[in-house]
């Protein structure tokens, strides 16, 4: 079963991932901020760097941060375990997902504290809750999750081939990664392709007392979810069969 | 005779590489998209980190992703093979050309899985044909020509220093200078810089179905196959008798 | 007792620091420079460039570059010493923070001096004094602590946990979270993150001729040391119980 | 003497750079083109990544392409010599100050026929100019060649502690400072730090027939001879000192 330590790594690299992530989607999206209105490229790096602060805290875990992740990993015939020494087991697939969910709610919960005065500010309840939760810039849930399917596939397949390049990259292969996938294929959902990336925030957004805030958005709510595993899940076994 | 798994992990690659540049194309041209207007910075990391994406998954058939880079390797005689065992003859270079255009087709196919409902709303014409293929800022064959040229010169002359000067970036390297060329070279043609990057979403977007879709301008489609195999082999032919 | 090298190298590297942080906050201030308006984004990269700079300056002194860093190693059990061969005594405590507040008062009298037609150039104030010093987007003393906190406890975290994972990326790590706390953490008080780059540029805004300037705000100074004081504190702490 | 070798590595690398330099300076600056007001960052990052596409070209000769980077050498008592088996001789500068002119000069011509049509297209005449030479937000040459030290010294200062930390960053390390440079420093003067990187595409511009071009300014242009070169020698003295 998983380690004590491990399981507090794994959640507070989670945790510092959305709170950067949660973070520069308050600075870019909240009217008043000093990054108001960056833009797209700002909320690419901004989480592709989330990633990256997040990794550099969770290595002993393998700095999953992402159930889709931890699915990939289980599903890859390729990869002998989670991370050294924590074996591939349902216990610890369970703890993964635990640690990754309350870590993204705590993240939330950060960027609410940090960005308590702009939230509270007159905004926008849509600009509020995109501070939380992911969004469709057309809603189709079918379309919806196969965006999210490529997105978390493109994450999970090249994140397999890390290991099979010389590089002394560390987290940052991981961030480009994310980056990447911001640009290139977040443009129709927001790119959550991290099942708890959405549900804690989205979770954190229903409980904090945010003035003016509107619907958490629940009917939305399993597109970024079924999306990402379905996506990790094929990221897996494509590794599993290129690799 | 290349073996099934370079020849996929090729073509894997090159679809990666297109999913990811056709998509950024997608987030940043089209109306309505979350990444809309994100403007040409983006557009240049997003193809670089495209590029990126995808040698991470080529590493075994040495990433061409690209067949300028092919021919620059085929006529640069300090490059002793195309990959490590894998010999620079005719039908291994009849396979990767082939591997390249397969993958390149099939990555615009996804990105319009992925963009799907965005490519049929009410879109400016120009903008489809733009999310699939490169086209001038101002029609001018030969000069166009001339622009592919150089774009694919710096390429190819550029990747074969990569071997002489100590360095861990792994396919960093290779992403960085995409996003130099784009930003540098790519202004007046949009840097095909690879023939099948501009064929193989020609021939999507000319077969697939999407609303209100336009010409494929074929009339233009010989300009990135001919630019950028006389700038790869150029750029072959320069790094042969400077290193 | 700190060496009269270490000193100097601590010294430089913050002066080289916040020559670059205040000199991307000059060009992108100000109007009528070449990079007016140049948006967050340049902002954020700006400012961890700079850091990126100084560190490759200060290696011999550990490149803190910032008390809060300094406090941050102190009170973490983890770290052994301040930098190879300079022991954790009060007396280099106090010679870093020394070497610090002198580097940042200098290398903001650089920008002056870099930016002087533009800063006399019937400039707003209020953007002279931002090129100097930080200022919060809605002034709230108690959040703008909590915003400093978080975003100097992310940066002290983070910084422990490169020393966990193999990596060369040499100072382009700490370049890159401080990229990410601009671009997640920075949107509410404008990322002091540590108390000399705020306190050293806003002293040199007070004494400097600069023409039409306003208040140095000295009602607000207290923040960005506080705030950061605590944040690099908890981030010691933190990483001593993770790591 | 310098061998013919290392002659055409360091005239091949600096016509790279001027090459890609320029050529986003005509994407950016110029109306019409694909990447038309990109903006400061998009310059700052197409500049940065210039050097790093000469810098891997030129690994033999030191890749200084730069007078002001080999005269920081050739003052500063640490570095040794100017590459591997190259003496910091009178006869060797000056081969590499014509190698760095003639390839400056070259990688204009380049950028002239890569943008052709777009030079030739209705261009405003110091837009035009701009393409190929810096010049002043604020005309004021005393305070001009000022903001050039500055950029210039923080070149040659850090290029001198790239030695110091590990790192495996290669060309990348110099890269990122470059674009530091421009992001911070850059936007007084447009950032010669190179006096041949000014000199070179002036005198094109002045040879070339472009339709509608003015004047070359040839009263500014000792400026970005004289303040890079006090600028590199500082900065010489300055690592001699330090490390």
């Amino acid at each position: 079963m998983l380690s004590t330590h491990v399981f507090l790594a794994e959640l507070a690299g989670t945790f510092i991932l959305i709170l950067m992530g949660s973070g520069v989607c308050a600075n870019v999206a909240l009217k008043g901020t000093l990054g108001s209105a960056a833009g797209w490229l700002a909320i690419s790096f901004g989480w592709g760097l989330g990633v990256y602060c997040g990794v550099w805290i969770a290595g002993i875990s393998g700095a999953h941060l992402n159930p889709a992740v931890t699915l990939g990993l289980l599903i890859n015939p390729d990869a002998a375990e989670y991370a050294p020494g924590v074996a591939k087991t349902f216990a610890n697939t369970m703890l993964y997902f635990l640690a990754q969910l309350v870590g993204a709610f705590l993240g939330a919960v950060g960027t609410w504290l940090a960005y308590k005065k702009h939230l509270d500010d007159k905004q926008n309840a849509g600009n509020q809750l995109g501070v939380f939760a992911t969004g469709p810039a057309i809603r189709s849930y079918g379309w919806n999750v196969v965006s999210e399917i490529f997105g978390t596939f493109v994450l999970v397949f090249v994140i397999a081939g890390f290991g099979k390049t010389p590089h002394e990259l560390g987290p940052l292969a991981v961030a480009l990664l994310v980056v990447a996938i911001g640009l290139s294929l977040g443009g129709a959902t927001g790119y959550a392709i991290n099942p708890t990336r959405d549900l804690g925030p989205r979770l954190a957004h229903a409980i904090l007392p945010i003035k003016g805030k509107g619907s958490s958005d629940w009917a939305y709510a399993w597109v970024p979810i079924v999306g990402p595993v379905i996506g990790g899940l094929l990221g897996g076994v494509g590794a599993g069969l290129l690799f």
